[in-house]
């Protein structure tokens, strides 16, 4: 009855049976490992191609486990997103086969709302940017029978994004650390959880997108100010409690990287093997090629590459 | 003495010593499984992804294979190409720390002798087209100790080619079809050498660029012209003697699948996967796609995504 909710995390069986339930209906993402050598660092290196996931990034896993733990019915699930949120919400309806509808700033590149719609989902824009296709969204939730999935503060979204992380465990039994991109938290918090005791989970943010850097100074969530290259979807403004539950115990300070280490990531990706990454499933791979992360020599360090909505090509 | 010459094919030995060489030269490049009902097909596929390797294609494997096998010394390497294989040279003799002089058409994209001076080598830029290219780099190495490296038809580039067929029978054992592009025929010999008994190895030619169909019909290699979205990296003009040699005593007739498909193969790759492959390196891909290929009910196809040197992205 205090004032302090308490969040319960998701624990490992929930973690085992969002594995169960999502295989065969997500992607075991492959990893690729690199030269460490060509990186300039004295570890092994692999990177978690997660961008090649359903939707174009980690996003599907926790969709598609909310929509299949709480299947929608009558008036099925809504979304406000012009991103990888919107996508994943779309294909994940389409997958149980539920209607979606999803908001959409007017302010998101029409080639993101067009993804959205390619996927089945009723489309409506939404004059001016989040804020407003939000509050659309609700407006037209108000009193109807729907499931709203959260971008990223819900425990069967997390446990969602936490397969990532089994499925990390499964394809590099020696991993010692997991860097990750920090946005709103989800993929830190599922991470974390899926690996913890196993490996350190490193969550990265870029320095224009500090929310959880910002909860840990501040011992809570707490609103950020968010810009630079990786804010489309980085730039959740609040870190999730789910992710700030994860990183408190430890005292875990997040990576911040800036917005040349990660336009610099991009082009290695791209240059070099290939990866088309978008600036936030950039981030990681930022803090390992700037040097803000240093990994122990002959330790095992895998890179998640979380995201590949762009049609920016390095060049 | 006769008319005929006697081509030896590489022996299992070969491609075993290419592969154990190669160990920790080249990327060992992931695969990912795909939904068949996704694909419209009752089978189960998954895709090699081979564009993430070295220079984004496989050439990287046959040119470093010649180069550890046959040491260059005095002038180092020379190669004509404004694509692939130039680039893969390059990377290949900076491997082994040796020069590199690659002889590219005016007529390449600049992206593409920009991405072989970046490994290294010295661009000599020569007015025309492939020929004019091919020719300047032969008057250059007249009187000079240089090693040349074949583009497709030479054993140590097959062999080369061949050990990401080993790959695949590594990391799908139970795989029963490989379907795979064919240029010149390089990497069809050697993942066909590499699968024999194992596997059925599919070529894959753009309808113009049919140079394996045509030698198939001649009974030998002979000139065809070429042409289409894909002749960039898949108008040799001519099939290897290699290629052929391995079609042949199976009487191997190499799928042809029209620029459109291969087109939309992209496409899918692009949207459905974030797979950013060439027009040649998504002619494999558009032979499943568009029904030119039809598996066996339940059987395991894996598909090879050979190269990925575009800045195109499908929108």
């Amino acid at each position: 009855m205090g004032r302090a909710e308490i969040l319960r995390l998701p624990g490992e069986r929930e973690l085992a049976a969002a594995a169960e339930r999502l295989r065969g209906q997500v992607r075991r993402t492959p990893v690729l490992e690199l030269d460490g050598a060509e990186l300039g660092v004295p570890a092994r290196v692999l990177v978690k191609l997660e961008l090649l996931q359903h939707t174009g990034s980690f996003k599907a896993r926790g969709a598609l486990n909310t929509l299949l733990l709480r299947p929608p019915a009558g008036d099925g699930v809504v979304a406000a997103s012009g991103g990888n949120h919107g996508a994943a919400v779309a294909w994940a309806a389409a997958r149980v086969a539920v209607p979606a509808r999803v908001f959409v700033p007017a302010t998101s590149p029409p080639v993101k709302a067009a993804r959205v719609a390619s996927y089945g989902a009723e489309v409506v824009v939404v004059d001016g940017y989040y804020p407003e296709a939000f509050a659309a969204a609700e407006r037209w939730a108000a009193g109807r029978s729907v499931v709203r999935v959260h971008a990223y503060d819900a425990p069967e979204v997390v446990a969602g994004q936490a397969t990532l992380g089994l499925e990390i465990a499964e394809q590099v039994p020696e991993v010692s650390t997991v860097l990750v991109s920090c946005g709103g938290g989800g993929l830190y918090a599922g991470t974390g959880l899926a690996l913890a005791g196993r490996a350190a989970v490193v969550p990265v943010e870029p320095e224009r997108c500090p929310s959880l850097s910002a909860a840990v100074a501040a011992g809570g969530p707490v609103p950020v100010e968010v810009g630079g290259v990786a804010a489309d979807s980085m730039g959740a403004g609040l870190v999730g409690r789910h992710g700030y539950a994860v990183a408190a115990p430890s005292r875990t300070t997040p990576l911040l990287v800036p917005d040349e280490a990660i336009v610099a990531a991009r082009r290695f990706l791209w240059e070099r093997c290939r990866v088309l990454a978008e600036p936030g499933g950039a981030t990681a791979f930022a803090a390992l090629l700037s040097g803000a992360f240093t990994p122990v020599a002959g330790e095992t360090v895998v890179v998640v590459v979380s995201g590949g909505n762009t049609t920016d090509v390095p060049t």
